[in-house]
């Protein structure tokens, strides 16, 4: 039986948005301590040390957010805490038990981290064409089973929680005709074309799901992306 | 029972010594190809599109290395690899059982890649100063346990595999005076010093480790990474 659990994330953070996901896909028993990463309180670096959210503190009392018990333990980085989510809850399937799954799911998250990541960026703020998020994407759908509704066969995991925060971001920074116009049609574009199909059922089906739902304030989202996309295109 | 194992290396590349060890450490029998990654046979996009070492195929009928049997799993990213081999040998404590334990294990492996990894390059072959390299050492460093001889306890894991490819190959540059007489100077210098002295007596143990040591020809590295410096500096 996991212990207790704290969450620091952010309903408008690509990052913790993939933690807050894997908790609920566990059913987690935790607490959810909202950080606003572009302001945060000064007692976070007690958390992590780096500044950054996802955090999570585990085990020892319950205490307050700001106060965690000595006898806790204090974990950063996306990809670690959807690992030891996972861990934590081995029957939630978020990690297959078999080992050459495992390694697919790894690899499929290495590849989120190493193409699609900086491909976002590079598009968002960079003034990167849509060709580099359609490739990246292509990428992504070259990974995906002949047959299974998820990353890595038929049941979601770890792969897909990490996944999914980017995807349903782009869309939507797309859908609104951002960053910039072409960059928004030719994502947009591409995405209703066949060569994409598979992986738009894909991302699609991953954006209803109510965990990818729940776990973040669209809102809220675009609101900082757009300030992003100002703030990138004001410095240049 | 695992299955066949195919470890594609090679005894002068950093990523596949990281393989290399845990494959010795957990004791697998595995077949060992040498594959010249300056030099790569044609063939070798077939194990791995990317073309990059180490790879692993598993599974499926014994095969000649550059024609696997249809039924193998072809695996790639030595981050990826040091989990595989971990989760196939649950019995060789690479990976602790513990989840708090485990996320130590990857969170060490995380600083490892985005802190000494870019360290290392950033010195040898980008001319960046000494102080690069014991910054990223005191990190190191810090995360290291109150007790215990390895990077999370008294047990050899991934973590340690991880790093000590790149603690040797920074200590035999240093010693040969590599990438410059500056840099060297002050690596060896901050190792020799009280502030370093935990990081260096862990970073020693491993050196001495028969699988660090085994899974490696340090005359081959010492040329290539010689080689690489010297390609850096004709390029300026
Ligand atoms: N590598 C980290 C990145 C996390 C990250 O960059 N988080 C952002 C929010 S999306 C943050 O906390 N930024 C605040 C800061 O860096 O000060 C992870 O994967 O967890
Ligand atoms: N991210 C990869 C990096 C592997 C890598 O860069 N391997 C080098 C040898 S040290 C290689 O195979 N280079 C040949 C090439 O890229 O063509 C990993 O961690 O496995």
């Amino acid at each position: 039986m996991p212990e207790q659990l704290t969450h620091y994330g952010s309903k408008f953070s690509g990052y913790a948005h993939k933690t807050g996901i894997a908790l609920e896909e566990a059913k987690a028993q935790y607490t959810h301590v909202e950080i606003d990463f572009t302001n945060k309180p000064d007692w976070f670096v007690s958390i992590n040390p780096a500044g950054k959210i996802p955090a999570i503190v585990y085990g020892g009392a319950a205490a307050p957010a700001d106060k965690p018990s000595p006898e806790s333990t204090k974990l950063a980085e996306s990809a670690v805490l959807l690992e030891f989510i996972a861990d934590l809850y081995p029957d939630s399937g978020l990690m297959p038990s078999d080992p050459v799954q495992r390694a697919k799911v790894r690899f499929f998250n290495n590849t989120v981290d190493t193409v699609l990541t900086p491909a976002l960026f590079g598009w968002m703020v960079g003034g990167a064409p849509a060709s580099t998020i359609v490739d990246a994407f292509k990428k992504i759908q070259e990974l995906l089973p002949e047959n299974g509704q998820f990353a890595v066969g038929d049941r979601f995991t770890i792969a897909d929680a990490s996944v999914a925060p980017l995807y349903v971001r782009i869309v939507l920074l797309a859908e609104k005709g951002l960053p910039g116009k072409e960059q928004a049609a030719g994502v947009l574009e591409a995405l209703s074309s066949p060569e994409l199909a598979k992986f738009k059922a894909y991302g699609d089906r991953l954006a209803e799901r109510p965990s990818v739902i729940s776990a973040w304030d669209k809102e809220k989202s675009l609101a900082y992306l757009t300030m992003a996309i100002q703030g990138a295109k004001a410095a240049k």
